[in-house]
């Protein structure tokens, strides 16, 4: 299944089937809803509710207001190496809040308070229900599904201080979604699929999530070893080589740009850079 | 005033204001609900309802389900310089999440996975209404009050990568409260107030959070910068010098031990620490 949260009217959200070229309403605001009941599988394969034309649909954030979205650095080998850094023992995790998400079309509007934006295409693991300490069935099983990110990073505040966080963290700077699919419609829980970024259609990432060195279901263990899971919560899992803020010369989003996050059978996060009004 | 959220039974929790020793119900289930509405201090202030015994009362967490907790390091002069750091230009960013949070006097249960516990009290703004890129003048306004944290911090998982955020989630493991004093009761919305630590009656910490480097009005504008902060929202403003782990030797908490984390005029967090069972 592909499944999405889209606007409607004004503040008004509704949770999605895909068929084929139509969105079927699922009978709840959002997937953060859906994910909360048990029965969400059985719920959302049966429902048949209004239906809405994908052409032209609106995507909010695939989960609107996850209670935590926990990101994971360094699990790329080729990224690891980019940055000149040796391969970890333990992932390397840092947090984004809600208020960080945006929808997989929206613009990325450039803070004027940064210089150096950049660009992360992330794999996500969507948490389908509530764990804590959980073992490989257990976290296997937590999985609802993935979908795409672009870790939007403001390189000058990521490197203010020694924490990451000021850079990772801004208001309606990252792009998530458009579908969370669910697992047995990309070759399971540890799929293997083609991840890139292009930025006016240069391609400027490529690799393949099959080469993460922390795999979906050891970073739901770990993760919930630390904290309680809970559904709609977001795991993003590092980005591979070819960030910006890599390159000779540094190469930073400067506004006017269009950015596509892609991973194969997951879809796209297609976004404009424009600068603020 | 003195607002907090208590528990009642079962997982019920409502919103009070302590009048001498009494807690008046202000007809909202959380600190969380009651700073959401505009009116707040109207409501808080002019509340009439069921009253309970303080002497009796179990807080939760007075605020249970912020939409960001962002904290601070290196915050104060002694701290930074027994951490042999430099005086840092910006704050320093690291989260906790609402599922990290528990009440005043719960008690901490030491986690089997780590064995480097530690403690550091802090000076918490919560903030009472939403405000992005505050002015000073927003963001003094944006202060409803203070109140006492715990950041209790896994060193081990701290320091297990460059990013410090897996050693400061754990869940349930950081008390904050008891009570969200307004500025009013404290001197205002830059407040200098003795903060202490004790474990077992030895002091551990001790300071004044006049002496913070970044001060409350200065955090709240630089973080609203970067993201929307919103009512009930927490912001840890760093901990002074004594912490276990820059003693010689180090000292953790390993179980058995009640730790008092006070700050003069916003009351003291006293927890116990449980080896998990």
């Amino acid at each position: 299944m592909k499944l999405a949260t889209i606007r409607l009217s004004g503040n008004d959200t509704r949770a999605v089937r895909l068929d084929g070229d139509r969105l079927v309403d699922l009978g709840v605001d959002d997937l953060g809803t859906l994910l909360a009941d048990p029965a969400w599988r059985d719920v959302a394969r049966d429902a048949t509710g209004p239906t809405y034309d994908v052409a032209g649909a609106d995507f909010a954030p695939v989960v609107p207001d996850p209670s935590k979205v926990v990101c994971v650095g360094h699990n790329y080998r080729n990224h690891i190496q980019e940055m000149g850094r040796e391969l970890p023992s333990y992932p390397t995790l840092f947090p984004k809040f809600a208020d960080s998400l945006i929808g997989a079309n929206d613009d990325i509007v450039k803070p004027d308070e940064t210089d150096a934006l950049d660009w992360e295409v992330e794999l996500v693991i969507v948490i389908g229900e509530r764990v804590r300490r959980a073992d490989d069935a257990r976290a296997e099983a937590a999985i609802a599904g993935f979908t795409v990110m672009n870790d939007v990073s403001m390189r000058d505040w990521q490197n203010r201080t020694i924490e990451w966080t000021q850079g990772k963290i801004w208001d309606s700077a990252t792009p998530v979604g458009p579908f969370l699919v669910t697992p047995d419609e990309v070759g399971g829980v540890r799929p293997a699929l083609h991840v890139s970024t292009t930025v006016d259609g240069q391609v400027m990432q490529s690799d393949d999530t099959g080469t993460l060195l922390f795999d979906p279901v050891f970073l739901v263990r770990y993760i919930s070893t630390i904290i309680t899971l809970r559904p709609g919560d977001l795991i993003a899992t590092g980005t591979p080589a070819g960030v910006g803020h890599a390159r000779d010369p540094k190469v930073y989003l400067v506004g006017g740009e269009t950015v596509v996050t892609e991973i194969e059978g997951l879809g796209a996060c297609t976004n404009r850079v424009v600068k603020s009004s």
